[in-house]
């Protein structure tokens, strides 16, 4: 960030691929029939997604997205937020914006007219209250590089990218041109891993990220460790380092790692009674995360603001928060 | 019933408009505003559907219904159940159509494949857990007397259907041949008033309906008060008796009482630890009652499974059971 850069309004802006969740319980012997791996994003194609749905229980469905959960939970904390992504002119894709926009979130990204219907994430909670995701990305591979609003990108404090947008080709053209915008405008580009098999599919380029055009990364464990091909975290861990990246990583119950060049910060993770649906950790994580680093907060709070925000979200079913955060967080913003 | 009616297949056959929820949190202002009675139904357009919708929070998406929440309880409990409403073949009535069949309900009503869209119901829960909502009735509408199939009716021990009917024509058209089918194959027919405002739009039919065609009647306090013009609990107990009716009559903390010719029976409300959301109170305590029906459980033993039904379902958002009820209740099916 250069000192000439004036003031940004947005705190948070989010780029990802725009979904609508279609949450309902599963037995592992369903996951198992379905020949998918427990906790893992699957892409499907919309028969598929169709086929996965039809042997799923009775749903609720939610507005989802990984990065649009992220930008709602900057948005629950009292940050001012921004999202770009596509979805379709239906009924999903109206719901979609209508949950952004109530809850106080700017989002003006134009609906597709044609093409495939809006996006949707079908997941089975499973009893150990574990999520599979089957994403079907509908319209959501149509976001592009236009789409991609450059003043407010410039107008944003810190430009958030999910690794998901990996999978669409034109979308990953909008990841690029959104981390160059915001560099060019001497703002923070964050982006967080995804999950670790989208990881596998894109590693090259998401090494040439991690070490060239991010600013501060996200990823839980699975994911590290398949970005550098190890088994040990500690290899992970001196990996990431001294590419001048901030490194947030979560390890579920055993809470999350910050790592920078000069050092290496343990946060535990917030204590939950009971876990109910561990959809949208991570994305609520990176929320806490986000909202306290665009508020100048100390490392450790930052880390501190994601276990509470990440706790509060897996207490119920779905990925979104289901009170205030700013209300829940008070104690650590005083 | 004559004795020379064969064993019926189906426990309860339900038929009520076909609606998905849009379920969020609002404040006591917000209703105000909205210039609506708290805890009433009110039929809305689609246009004012829209703009109630663009004035609620972040929502969530469920199937609902009156009749078809108290069939999936039923089936919840173990029940076989059946149930006739109308959607559209669009992405709302494609999750109304797999949600019912998710939970075993049996459901084939042809969706119609143009006119209006699926129908919803946007609902307000108020911090004080009540619910208020406003009905786009939409494809329901072209529920008719032709979508009512005469052998699953005759083959269902009850035929239940809901008071909301009334409000479009066909529909309306729809419970009658319905009643008179049922009780052409010596089956019972059971009926919802539904709401104390609907009770109002047709308050003579719905006497008629009571005294004449319903064997089984359910109501909350506010309905059968509308309904015989009092404000006397007791009178109104007086006005329901003597039609060869049963009447079951639900009274939120205060339980419900079973009116019949021959006695009233008081059943108290089942405890809760907290009250969440009353939607779909009133559809739940019919379903147990009328899975305890179904199976010639004493009228007590109806009621108090009426209850725990109730009472699950407002221990949460939502007017669906969100776990198996047949669990919850095996110590009352014992």
């Amino acid at each position: 960030m250069t000192d000439t850069t004036a003031p940004a309004t947005i705190d948070v802006l989010g780029i990802g691929n725009a979904l609508v969740d279609v949450l309902s319980h599963g037995t592992d012997e369903l996951v198992d029939e379905l020949g998918i791996v427990k906790g893992s994003m699957t892409l499907v194609d919309e028969e598929r997604a169709k086929e996965v749905y039809g042997r799923t229980g009775p749903g609720i469905e939610m507005s989802g997205g990984s990065a649009a959960n992220t930008i709602v939970g900057v948005a629950s904390l009292g940050g001012s937020a921004r999202y770009i992504g596509k979805v379709r002119d239906d009924t999903l894709g109206t719901v979609f914006g209508h949950d952004l926009r109530a809850t106080g979130v700017a989002y003006d990204t134009a609906a597709a007219s044609d093409g495939p219907s809006t996006g949707c994430c079908v997941i089975l909670v499973t009893p150990d209250a574990q999520r599979t995701m089957h994403t079907f990305l509908g319209a959501s591979v149509h976001l592009g590089p236009d789409d991609v609003d450059a003043a407010a990108i410039a107008d944003a404090k810190v430009t958030y990218l999910e690794g998901y947008l990996f999978d669409p080709p034109e979308a990953q053209e909008a990841f690029r041109t959104a981390a160059r915008l915001a560099h060019d405008a001497g703002r923070v580009v964050a982006a967080t891993l995804s999950d670790s098999f989208c990881v596998q599919r894109h590693r090259e380029a998401f090494l040439d990220l991690v070490e060239h055009h991010v600013d501060l990364l996200f990823a839980n464990e699975a994911e590290i460790l398949e970005l550098y091909g190890t088994d040990s975290f500690d290899e992970a861990v001196a990996g990431v380092r001294g590419h001048g990246t901030v490194a947030a990583l979560t390890r579920s119950e055993k809470g999350s790692v910050v790592v920078t060049a000069e050092e290496v910060i343990e946060v535990p993770a917030h204590p939950v009674d009971h876990v109910e649906d561990t959809t949208g950790a991570g994305d609520l994580y990176a929320a806490g995360f986000l909202f306290g680093w665009s508020r100048d907060l100390p490392l450790r709070r930052c880390a501190e603001l994601g276990s509470l925000a990440a706790a509060e979200v897996i207490s119920h079913l779905g990925a979104r928060p289901a009170t205030s955060l700013a209300e829940l967080a008070a104690d650590l913003l005083d």
